[in-house]
């Protein structure tokens, strides 16, 4: 019965129907068990909703947990195994908020319902399509890491500087660093900008070097995308 | 006479005179219909050519339709299923404004003016090169697809995210998705924006791999533009 | 004598030293010309300046003209066409201003000073590597331009759905256009934006398709140039 | 043993580990070097950590600029010509803070402050990966520098005219830099923007424009990087 129970819940290439129903199930009710993020007092409906897709995902958690060794394949130590893999680790996370919500700590149980939209994590074990994409991110890897940290660097330094150039206009150096992502991003709320003249010239160099930052992460995607494609044909 | 009146309002690839002469009135007529759209208060000019401009759609539309048999080839039966094909969906809710406007019914007026900006579209009808650059969207129909799904799951994760630290900033959560996308498309108007260090975090965050996501689409289309290039030489 | 004023003011591939230096000269001199719209109350130094490097504007233009036999190669009628083309013209604007300023018509003399801006187009027919990137620009002219056409388009009807949707936001269909391009280019200053739910829905359904209308132009200047390179290799 | 100190300091391609363990020793400093920037008023601490890696910097400045004649082979001359290698300026640029420090020469130490982020720029000295990306910069050069070129003078031509058009929006010119700038980069802070319809028309005409102005260095890069990979396979 381990047996049958395990095929049901393990996604197939090209899936028995039993497979392929469950998973879309479980794709349902992690699209329901979000619905009650999006209300700020949530009513009895969405409480039971709460309730009910929470339970669903324990069960998953404990059927998995119950087939571990038909997936691992290390006998017995496999139960001690699986609650350690990532994919388990972040099953786990989806439902401890009902967990803590039992325990009635409210203010700990807000902070723990963020993880709860790891869900959507889940989905990413029932698409296909997105290998293609993901061989392309795995061939750029190193060049987009160095890109990234490029970026980061470039922030983190424009950041200081016009926290030394204008240190009255923020109140500590998260909000430097704040200005300068939404700056170098190209968003530009408007909530904080230089006032002075010299955070003024600071602002225009940073935002003329930045347009380079954001072509380059463009440029090896599509480089990478396009050698994908040559190797396919 | 129907079949000249065929010959006429169908486009031709290497037009007769009296085709190409029928279709650049269209298009001058469809300019000429969205005038009144872009005054506050209609005067007498603007409701007559409303009338005016409505009464050559009815027209077109009953030519159209009276000759469905020479574009569809399915003799009597080409009348039926004439107002069913999308073409004539979008001619027929061009001139419904007109309609809804003889029942004096001014609220719903005003939403179906909206669809009237749809005539716009019957312009594709009149154009060539823009198969060139449909082809391209066609070919990278399924990445586009699975980028746009990305992009949009990420703008819906955000605003959940969003919606759960900094409730106090938005009223419900079409605010949060609001907001969720005016920053990852980087358009940042600043009505809305987290004011807490957590909330300023999560920002950071989402803006800083925004980038990546608005770098994917535009490494697809050019990626795909360059093979449709490339196979045509 | 009218034949060495011509080898002097005519652009050489490999410059005559005499040439290249004249060249030169009138590259500072453009530059030094709009020094005085940098200023709101022109001192007399700039007032000075202002006249000097209009002076030599007109008598650059008048060289040109009296050898204007060598360039068009059309006997007599060089000297009546010679006002006619378009470098020609752009030359008479760039001097026009000082023109208007002797009439001391202070409204007009403000919007055609805007045409002196101008000058710097000038300085197109001084460089040499900019043809390469005119190639691309001109190879992908029909690509562009059915792009910048779709563009516009897609700013129009966003500005008639919201002016629609949302006409007490606007004073006039311009602030609707206004509103598009400056959401659509993903500037955002965020001095005029929906704040109905309805026009915040319009908005995000907007900008996220404006993602991919800014992503084609980008394909396509990139497919252009390496398609530039290859062929150059 | 001077020998042994440069080969100590100097990286190698398949280091030493005596070397290494020394570069990423200074990495290690030159972060920590940077963490009084972030406090507005730095207490014992702060000023203590100040004072220690500013120390290191000065040592590792004499070490350098003793073992010079390894590095530069030019004998007893090398001790003369180091301290004028770009390198050696950025090294000497980095711990000035402290000298003007003990001067207690208050305004001029917050100028000089800004140099120290130049810290940064030693790690350049110490990553390998950035060499391919170096390489793409420096084959698409002579581009990026036209295009460059271009998005600036395209930045003080808008600015021209806006200054021209609405003189009341601004201070001085280096506002109307600034203006333009933020719109053309499309961050668009909302701080300055027109307020004539003029103005405006103005502003569409630039954000229309300059969408073209931000492709263009995109593809440059990514046809740059593309040949890069190509020629490598």
């Amino acid at each position: 019965m381990r047996k049958s129970i395990y095929q049901m819940i393990s996604p197939k290439l090209h899936g028995e129907s039993r497979s392929s129903y469950y998973e879309g199930g479980i794709v349902v009710i992690i699209l329901l068990s979000l619905l009650p993020l999006t209300v700020k007092e949530p009513n009895l409906f969405y409480r039971e909703l709460e309730r009910l897709t929470s339970l669903v995902f324990i069960i998953d958690y404990l059927l998995r947990w119950l087939t571990a060794d038909y997936l691992l394949k290390k006998g017995k130590w496999s139960f001690c195994f699986y609650p350690l893999t990532p994919l388990a680790i972040i099953d786990l996370i989806s439902f401890l908020p009902i967990v803590s919500f039992l325990h009635n700590s409210l203010r700990v149980l807000k902070i723990f319902r963020l993880t709860r939209s790891l869900r959507v994590l889940r989905m990413i074990r029932h698409s296909k399509n997105i290998s293609i994409l993901l061989r392309v991110l795995k061939n750029q890897k190193d060049s987009l890491l160095l890109v990234s940290v490029l970026a980061l660097a470039y922030i983190v330094v424009s950041a200081l500087m016009m926290f030394t150039i204008e240190p009255d206009r923020f109140n500590h150096f998260l909000d430097a660093l704040y200005w300068s992502t939404i700056t170098l991003t190209t968003i530009g709320y408007g909530d904080i900008y230089a006032q002075t003249d010299f955070g003024k010239i600071l602002t225009m160099v940073s935002a003329f070097i930045g347009i380079g930052v954001v072509a380059l992460p463009a440029g090896i995607i599509t480089a990478g995308y396009l050698e994908e494609i040559r190797e396919h044909n």
